[in-house]
């Protein structure tokens, strides 16, 4: 190819799996299922689409992996579990699965995660754990840990991964990429094996948000129509210091004042907010139990019955919590919820978004989490920020801040519930602040 | 006024007024409360209105009681109950007695209710049971037991109820008038104290059902414009055989029978239906503890732990048995509910209305009922047709079948989830057949 042309599919597919290949067992820990032949015959449907000048949109030829949790017809869903691994196969595709295909992405795997997507960390048993992207010793960030590592490893382009709690925006920090959690109702959820009933969103890992804007359109069925761009002068961004800054470490706090010093400087109108009131809420209300545990422990009912031997072992242990909440409990629990959103929505209606540090760590050593206790102090960290917008049901955009050569550090921006669309656009106008910088 | 005028709410109202105040006991237990003053101006305010020729619509000057448990600014709700006499008064009135309120309806009362509407029977031990309009000695059926009392009495000319398991439905069916319980969404339910977040409707009961679609229109705040119109003749009536006609009386089966010919002779098309697979399932599916049931328990948490002396023991018992429900449990049948309304939507799409008995039992006799075994045995066959539409949240309207002289039978007319208006306009054709037989 000459040096200006764009690459078709098929070589930045074939580019992909030589990459994939290469990196050996860290591509085997990445993926649990490649599709390399269906792969290839997308990417040639693409590239004769685009040859006959018949482009789908966007997403046509776009390298992108799923995570273990989507229904792929006639194969059996693990969604990172053992157990699952000889369950009935699917017989049909997974809704976004079948949006993806039709709008000829180029699937070229399944990704590996936490079991049963019920950790933030990112560490699985049964499959190995994908290392970091930038330090493989070091934890990917999870659920969707092979989702954020193929990305950054560009062993694909785009990620569909699923957050409950943070397990899109956790890897995406901590491998220094986008990631984006919608509101919940914007992505149908039908053939995604389920955490919570409640809190479970599907949402694109990424390199940009131009990305996840065009991940999103096709995600949720929004037309991408050229929607109203902003831009950083003026905007009003809440940054809500208190528990959400507590225990950070000093780099994490540090990228986050310089990000915010770049858009201070841009013309950003930034103010500090008390809101620990409405933010502590979730803790409070969920501290002898939470929804997630109380809704897995009904999903796992049978499995739990059948193999608690074959579950690891700290994802049961949260499951089995969950067992011991009482279905009045649960009942206020989401009550209180509801009363919750409304307050939330009165408190944000005079900024454009709220804006925090995803995670208040760099990814750690994986060998320092061998020990459960150091294992569960992380993972509660890790989840924090990211789940009380899960329980808010916000979206939420993780943005990498600028961090020259130092391990990644994410800029959580989080925006109005169903106001999906202008999160992403005030996302971009940020992301071209922050990324000017970084040059 | 001469013998063609029609009477003036005034009139009516102090009609109404006279007979309340004649019934002596009776009408101290129909009613917890009368708002003598207030519907005096009320009615004089719609007369003026009458004479100036500005009617605000069908309800305006209309007879209205309200169920205890609906807030009216400035008293407490007590919903039936001893213990919440002392509650903070309502800070503003419900909903649908705002609406009552600006469609010019006059409220006369509030009406005695099982306490906290936990059962079918009526039995009120603190304020007195009014005993069925048609003998004293006899049970109302409840929870709205005062609404249908008071209507079929004449105090008032339509009643706001609440139906979680058949509270409107079963009341209207032993006192020879009309209920409809709508679809769970229809009417907005702020400031009606709750007994199920899930199951609880709002409906009236009345003389017919051209009455229960102007409350109807009220009470959801949608136009009574001319509404299409149906005829009996091709109706397509389906009656599910089966469970829902086991351990009914001969005189309600008898009823039912005659209604069917008058109905089949009119030009319906009429047939028998095995659904029992599909009806059934709220009882399997609920053996263990009830949605209702978990959800009291939680709503209850506090006053339970305050005040478990005041409660009615029966009512008690009954919550007491949702504390024992598990999360895991009570989110298992949330979701299996909703697979559940997607299959009773399928096998309703042939039929233009199910039809039945609305309870299988002529009204018992109070005494008969003193010992807990035999009330809860009743309270279970009256709860058990009613209640099976709630939980697949169906509209239904229980129409009196023409009995003579005999105790009042009610029939059931089961329409399509949110075509409740259309469910009314049937209800209206098939009640000119059967009110032209009783004639």
């Amino acid at each position: 190819m000459s040096a200006q042309a764009k690459p078709s599919s098929t070589q930045r597919l074939e580019q992909a799996l030589a990459a994939i290949d290469q990196a050996g067992d860290e591509g085997r820990r990445t993926f649990t299922r490649l599709y390399t032949s269906d792969a290839r015959a997308a990417a040639a449907a693409a590239d004769a689409r685009s040859r006959a000048g018949r482009c789908f949109g966007p997403m046509d030829g776009r390298l992108v992996s799923i995570k273990d949790l989507f229904d792929v017809a006639g194969e059996p869903t693990t969604a990172g579990s053992v157990i699952l691994q000889d369950a009935a196969p699917a017989t049909r595709d997974a809704t976004v699965v079948r949006r993806l295909r039709a709008a000829g992405a180029v699937i070229v795997g399944k990704t590996n995660m936490t079991e049963f997507a019920f950790s933030g960390v990112g560490i699985n048993p049964h499959y190995g754990t994908p290392g970091n992207s930038r330090d493989a010793a070091r934890i990917p960030g999870g659920s969707s840990s092979g989702a954020g590592v193929s990305v950054a490893r560009n062993f694909v382009e785009i990620a569909i991964g699923s957050d409950t709690g943070g397990s899109v925006r956790i890897p995406a920090a901590l491998n220094g990429i986008v990631g984006f959690k919608p509101t919940q109702a914007r992505v149908p959820r039908e053939g995604a094996f389920p955490l919570s009933y409640s809190l479970d969103t599907i949402g694109p890992l990424c390199h940009n948000v131009a990305d996840a804007l065009a991940a999103d359109a096709m995600l949720s069925g929004v037309d991408l129509e050229p929607g109203a761009t902003r831009s950083v002068p003026g905007l009003r961004l809440g940054i809500p210091r208190g528990l959400m800054f507590t225990e950070a470490q000093t780099e994490v706090l540090e990228a986050f004042d310089r990000a915010m010093a770049l858009l201070g400087g841009a013309g950003a109108r930034l103010s500090d907010e008390a809101m620990d009131d409405l933010l502590g809420e979730p803790f409070r209300l969920q501290e002898q139990g939470t929804l997630a545990a109380a809704e897995a422990a009904s999903i796992h009912q049978h499995l739990l019955k059948e193999h608690p031997e074959a579950y690891d072992p700290i994802v049961l242990g949260r499951i089995r919590h969950g067992e011991t909440i009482g279905a009045a409990r649960y009942i206020t629990m989401v009550q209180a919820r509801t009363q919750l959103l409304r307050h939330i929505d009165a408190r944000l209606a005079g900024f454009d978004a709220l804006v925090l540090p995803t995670v208040p760590l760099l990814a750690p050593r994986i060998d320092a989490l061998s020990e459960e206790r150091a294992f569960l102090r992380t993972n509660g960290l890790l989840l924090r920020n990211p789940s009380v917008f899960n329980f808010f049901d916000l979206p939420a955009l993780s943005l990498p801040a600028p961090t020259g050569t130092g391990l990644p550090v994410g800029l959580m921006l989080v925006g109005r519930r169903g106001a999906d669309r202008d999160l992403l656009a005030i996302g971009s106008a940020i992301e071209s602040v922050l990324t000017s910088a970084n040059r």
